[in-house]
């Protein structure tokens, strides 16, 4: 079995030479265009309550979770060609992100207290 | 081999949950968290010139490279959480949409014309 | 009394030369840096309900309110330098987009029935 | 003569009132609109060089500058929105952060020295 990101990575490679396409993918235009779809997605979720979000993980699937997950995918889509770009391993750097975030905020200290989410 | 999509979903559920972090992360939220990662992770190109944005592949390894790696992992980290509370399979996702892509675009076309990139 | 965009927009040419840093300020860079100061903004109310979101109006004038005071200042101020390198009148395009939305959403129509926000 | 950014925002309350569109206006709602009405604004130059980004202030007038100017004026009017929502005095809090922007980076020193600018 090979790897998703791995998978992923190799077609948009293919996806992106075949086009001669390369020229734009320049790290600053490939983050420009990160940021556009993260904010396409976000748009769908800007007028909801934090509990109209979460109901759309229960909705029948038609329009509106097709457009998300073409969303989603999307934000996936440019942070591997950004990776890539900066030759980054994705999968190792959040799999580094994690560790660090786990000694950042230990679980003794972290549950009951959410001082990363208190911002009043 | 798990796959490193499913094996950093099944992580990051159990990074949450012993913190007690899941009612903070509604849909709504992860979808914000995602784009301001996603902006910190354009900082870092924001002054530069394209080409300059290129030349970060192949800086040396340091406080530059590690600051964006960890943006790039942040980034992909909340996509998966929000992936996750939207019951949305990403790797699936990605594939089909690159699919669409493919039928939007075709090689023949695409090619030694970007009018997908043509905006002037 | 001269107008406030006008007055922040020469305060802005005069500080940009002085340094000279109008090299720095294409519409490209500007229209990202600005994105990020708008991330920067949004930071802030990423983990809170709405109501929550609502109540940093009421809170004593303090460190919080200043942070989130100097983020509303990044945003106008880089909108006001893209705004100013593309020569286009601000305060011109917004009456003429208030106008273009008065008839997109006829009161009678919007009101009581908010289609625009109905996103489920 | 009334100052613009105090019009539009006597402007824009009005508008919100008669739509009774006030109940979505939480800061939280409007720093998501705003992001992501930024994030149309920088759809635009997103695979542009800087210099052709530069040229779009020479463009005859049209479809181009037309949807530049309304990307424009959706973030200052979300801006003014959120600042109201706040109690923030915009115009006040932009001046103020001028300010601290002059006395962080003095002309001597950032003349012909671009540390803000120098990320590599």
């Amino acid at each position: 079995m090979t790897d998703a990101l791995i998978e992923l990575r190799d077609r948009l490679r293919v996806f992106t030479r075949e086009r001669e396409w390369d020229r734009y993918h320049a790290p600053k235009n490939l983050a420009m265009a990160l940021i556009v779809e993260a904010a396409e997605l976000a748009e769908h979720f800007q007028w909801l309550s934090a509990e109209e979000s979460r109901a759309i993980r229960s909705l029948p699937d038609g329009e509106k979770r097709e457009a998300i997950r073409d969303e989603l995918a999307d934000v996936l889509i440019y942070l591997i060609e950004l990776a890539d770009a900066l030759d980054v391993d994705l999968a190792a750097a959040a799999r580094a992100k994690i560790g660090k975030n786990a000694l950042k905020y230990p679980v003794e200290k972290a549950r009951g207290n959410a001082k990363k989410y208190d911002q009043l």
